[in-house]
């Protein structure tokens, strides 16, 4: 490979000759192999931006020539609109609180925007990373204020995508409304429920979480874009401070305000901890469906089987025929890694020391980590998985029948001493309920299937309140 | 011991007879004795307002004749207000979704009314801790209910401490505002902030804490009263299910109101999550600011030694004199239970199965503990720390003079070559970079000293402008 | 109350005339009222072994004379036995490293050694807490030390109790090693096992967690005691040093050795968190097989059924009859808990700073917590619920013969398609695949009824070997 | 693209023409896109390991072909040596309990067989991914046991790498045991150390990391293949069962075992928790070695500043020559990520039901993941920081000089309420307490300097005992 040789505080260094990052981001690169993942893109999107903002700002301000500034435009808004990906190449994982990703987005602009000059990349006499693309910034307000930007993007498309799980889980409360079917608490056999309200108590835990989403957005609004090393906005201009933000706002669409006091988010976490933490509410919710479709579908034959999941794909290689819910398990082990990533989350933001967090890569890795799993997988929940369920009605009743899940319901009518003398009689004898009801002569058939509905059983009030108080029952 | 004899399910069982608890509080002990911690007080008062608003309903509905519905009216209420605290006697980590606790206070309201009405304590002919005080009731709604009204009560509670928190932390704010000191981020010296400052960005940070826990308030107000036993209402009385909120809200004084959907509030616990999320985000603010104090006020000697912290107790009996940061200490630990007993809550939030979650106490006692936890730490930090912080004001100075912290300041006059310059040499030399620059003969002591206040060194834009723009800097 | 008045480096204060603890402990109980909960009993019986060894090297070494020094060590040994457990007061989540726990053991003893030659409480001339009982220690050695000793015991008790528990699942194994049944591989019907191997598979994931316990108390017996303030052994006598170890493991009956790194364990945490992470282990496999079981016996008619849980409390108010699997899931919180306590010490662990780790306190309440809550529900586990469970064979069998799970045994016989081709049949013509495969002559009810044993279905080799082979399966 | 098609359980699909992995590949793929993180490589070459086993040990026993045997363990054993990488597309984060991992496997190894066999791909007639590749296997007896063959290879070199870094860091110890210099704990003044015993405390906490690696692989080498699907052995033939083992012992150089108890190992991950907890152990000791890292490095000249750390890359893009402790930093977030996935690991395990833990995908993910990131981490902080770290010794001898941490030494010899005022004074007056006690001629500056070495301060025992214990001190 041909290099070009850059300098920097410590000494020279060889950098690939077509790159478009620096020396700077090749002693990154080298210092922080770690995790072998990089930068989510996202994260360097809402950098370019900043970087595009502030030199648009800058130009405003008379500090810096209309030449650079506007190759400076032009190369960020590339970098934001997604080229030049491959140029970001430090890890995820790096120590010194984002500089590294900071100067390498740096690097990449400058070198571009050289290029749009007609110079050739390392010659920063013409744009240069620092002097000129990272004019009236610090790493400490660029890269919260970028991470903030990007979490609002993909807070705001979680929230759209549970709002199609919501939709696709409400089809199925409709479309389920009318089978009966036993209830369970702590697996044991309890009142009747239908499987539409099963699935209603699904929709609105996801509508809830789609509302914390919806909510917590406007909290990332406020940034520190233009506080410089530790909020104080020490040798930034007034007037591209005040600048800054409003060309930030535009370029970005989102309703992004300067926060009073900068100082503060230079140096505190908790709203990511916050985020996070509302990530893991909607995971933990994700884990209790997944595990209750699990639960549901067990089967075919040898498990509740009230309902059928799609097939996905062969579950086994051994057993004929055998197909697995993977899809829910997926998402259970995303719902896993999001609670994971939010302790992370919460140690690292723990961890700042004074003016700043050094631990914002982290932070920025799991945060968005968290969200863009979360997307992927509730959107692919709901394609391959929700919006396909099928009943068993048959299995559905079946259990309600054999089980002696609608005694309750009786226990009014029949007081409930005799009530639980059926089911200890039942169970002594190994005989159907409803079956051993019928045969004592308490109810008739006729009387036992009009309180088998879910207006009946599955309403507030008593159930048979009309066809069945004046009954044999109260005897 | 003297006994009496009760009867349940599964038999007979000796009971102390002055116990005003009954055979199901008995079995449970027997079967639970774990953590050796009880139901958290503030539970059981909320479990007997919701009693006492369930025997008012059940009169209103004619379900419940006048005389044991008052004898449990003003039973629940002598429980509510704290009287027979040592009854409650199940462990807080009970299996069974809180039944046991709900028996627990049935048992003892109903014997404690027995009592009111001249009868002995066990004749549940006269008042039955089932028939009667859980009539139309199950635990599958009552613990979740009481659970949002005791979690209310204390989240307010901590709202306010934080309040009390962020105002002595404002105090020392305003006391500080003229004290100017070197900026430190990753622990390396940086530019001048005032010792105001940094007590400002703790100060705001305790603002957002308070903040979102007087938002998330409102959230808890949903309840699911009225559901028995999976939120369907069966064999509820419909006009007792809308006169038990009325009632419960004029006891409790809190604004709650029926949920929509019953069946999600009795499985989904996802709201204590949340919140839990959000006192983990409090913890992780207070972790951050006591760690702080702990750095700033390392020394005596041989640390920083910026701030000092009152001295509430002798630390060493081996070091004469030493005193310690205990009440920071005091306050990590607490903040990192908190954020111990958020993954524990979200593990048991999402351990719920079908129409009820089996691990509700899990989630009532570490909440409850979080919420009770932080509201002392908070208060004991308060009081016991940051109103009596004090700062060495001499010795903040000379941090910043013999640092190169204020160097930046510079640079835009000196230009970033000679400052970068001037520091080596003041490294190499080992020599007091304000006193190098001024036997440099590039600024006089006036101009420096001029430059060394709040105003030019803290505040956004070109430090020094008036004075030191037109100065020797710029050759 | 009567008081008498105290005084140290802070100045005087009341305590009440009968303690025995003195005036660091009121402090520290004003300083620290956080969690309500106090330091473990175990710890504190720890730490006066400690000082009955340190009085006793200390009286060897010519360093304490006789009279006081047989006053602290008999005193001590009281304390140790569990005499004025009342006395120890302070909140176990203090700050100060366990400064504060070990003052509150000093002054108790003191006032007992006191006590016994006769004089008043308060009057340290004869015994000081510090000069004498805490003679050439620092609580940065005793504490640790303590800590060591305290979980030793622990951890034997709890390889001891889970002994039991993996004895109570293999005679459930033997019992059951005849039944045979379907297995569930995610919750879908998978190939034959017997009831008796699943329990095989529970104990021996119990016999590991027992094993793993056995061992890691080992790494448990290097003590820093004699170490003092930082691990230096600055100011403790050598012969002291010498002396004190012994003494300690005489009395305390554990083979402690000195560590030859005193500096290394009076700062370093880890083995805490080594130990607290086998806990975890243990937890995880608590958890599964307390899941299983609640999955196993879901029912008692709704559910799968195989087997039955002893019933040990009712189960509910308002549904007849119901018995929940309580005791699981008190088993599952437990487990729950300690995962999170895991998290609490690991954080913990790595806020060390330099030559301590402040947060020793929170170390030992959360390990000690685990410990005492695995043996006690490890216990209950085994005596209230594994001992009694039984099988219900015939449930066992209709599950595994009206599920497709045999027919993997047979798939080598008759070929994957043709086996394939039966199962899809069977489920489109909602048949017994059993009944399917004797309608179709392939098998005979007797061939069919050979196979169906546990040692043709659940070892290892081809099903049917020898009645099946020559059999019409290979057409 | 070009394409061929492929057929199976669900249907057709297209598969580009070119690839090696065939249709599951492709619809796991589609099912799956959440992490966009692949399997990790360590993970595919076990498989491929255990297929190139089990194709010999199928052959030796007469179930395999020749012809397309061989060519399976040709094209296992480049799939072993990395060829293919590419061709391993599916996320890490797959449901399934890992059968499309082990899909992909087995599709790529049957096409390069075919290739290798002159075929074209697809035609899956020469060479089966199911029939052949997997044949007597099932995804659950493979995956858990590559997973450990993984696992034992990272074990190992974690530990090795460990090894280097105890052994940097005790170069250290060595090179800094005559710099004398403060101890601090809680962050306050203590007694002294030498900055040799400092390292050698890090060095020990690394030797117990290593050791615990190094005991624990062996608990790795039980493996349950030959278990097939729960472990019980259906359908593999008693000769393949005990021969493939000792070929994959051959092929991996591992002393692997078959368990004795196959379903346990089919069904419990607690090995994995176990694992991860010793992991975890390790990232708390390089967390508290990083932090005291940062801690004593802090400055330049405004903080502690008793050693350097090498510079590796500039640290502020707007203050002139800032570097930052990226290393530590880095070292930290990698500490913190592997703190979070363990409770992501232990979250998995729990989650088990019955014969499977549908949930080992994440679980390899996260503990291979931090494996590596773990020798990544501690390479670079040996290589890049420990080995360069540089003492300030004139900044040590300061810091303990102005200090009081030496009056400890001196208060056996001055009584400690003589050296209780000398302190008070000290800080009163505010002067340096040697020269005070000097000035109030209780010892002599030579004598005072005699006591300041190495040997009298930082061991065991009465400091200056020779020199000062006939001094005025004890007037």
């Amino acid at each position: 490979m041909e290099y070009r040789v850059e300098k920097d505080l410590l000494g020279e260094l060889k950098v690939p000759r077509d790159a478009y990052y620096g020396i700077h981001t090749v002693r990154a690169v080298g210092n922080f192999k770690v995790s072998g993942i990089m930068t989510n893109p996202a994260l360097i999107r809402a950098i370019a931006q900043v970087k595009q903002a502030a030199a648009m700002a800058n130009m405003s301000a008379g500090l810096l020539e209309r030449r650079p500034g506007e190759a400076i435009v032009r190369a960020a808004g590339e970098v934001a609109a997604g080229r030049f990906a491959g140029q970001f190449i430090v890890d995820a994982l790096q120590g010194g609180a984002g500089t590294s990703t900071n100067m390498n987005v740096n690097e990449v602009i400058a070198n571009r925007a050289i290029e749009l000059l007609g110079g050739a990349k390392g010659d920063y006499s013409l744009v240069h990373p620092l002097e000129h693309v990272n004019m009236s910034q610090s790493t400490n307000d660029v890269y919260p204020t970028a991470l903030r930007i990007a979490a609002i993007g993909m807070v705001i498309e979680l929230s759209e995508t549970l709002a199609d799980l919501q939709s696709a889980l409400q089809d199925k409360e409709a479309l389920f409304a009318g089978i009966l079917k036993l209830g369970r608490t702590e697996m044991q056999d309890a009142v009747p429920v239908t499987l539409g309200q099963e699935f209603s108590a699904f929709a609105e835990a996801v509508a809830r979480d789609r509302w914390r989403l919806y909510k917590v957005e406007e909290r990332l609004r406020q940034v520190n874009l233009g506080g410089t090393a530790v909020g104080t906005g020490l040798n930034a201009n007034p007037k591209y401070i005040f600048t800054v933000i409003e060309e930030l706002r535009s370029i970005t669409g989102i309703g992004l305000a300067r926060s009073e006091n900068m100082i503060d988010l230079t140096q505190n976490a908790d709203v990511f901890v916050e985020i996070s933490g509302l990530l893991k509410a909607a995971a933990v919710n994700l884990a209790k469906i997944a595990g209750d479709l699990r639960l549901l579908s067990s089967g075919p034959l040898g498990g509740l089987a009230e309902i059928r999941l799609p097939r996905v794909q062969a579950g086994s290689s051994i057993m004929p025929g055998k197909v697995n819910p993977v899809i829910p398990e997926m998402v259970t082990q995303v719902a896993f890694q999001v609670m994971g990533n939010d302790q992370v989350i919460a140690a690292a933001a723990a961890g700042g020391q004074l003016e700043l967090n050094a631990f914002m890569p982290l932070i920025a890795h799991n945060l968005l980590s968290s969200l863009e799993m979360l997307i992927k997988a509730v959107n692919l929940f709901t394609e391959k998985c929700v919006k396909d369920i099928e009943a068993d009605e048959e299995r559905c009743k079946r259990w309600l029948e054999e089980s002696y899940g609608f005694i309750t319901a009786l226990a009014p009518h029949l007081g409930y001493d005799q009530a639980s003398e059926l089911v200890k009689r039942a169970y002594r004898e190994k005989k159907n309920l409803r079956q051993l009801i019928m045969e004592s002569g308490l109810y008739t058939g006729e009387e036992l299937e009009a309180l088998f509905t879910p207006g009946e059983l599955t309403r507030p009030g008593l159930a048979g309140a009309k066809n069945i108080r004046k009954g044999r029952g109260l005897q």
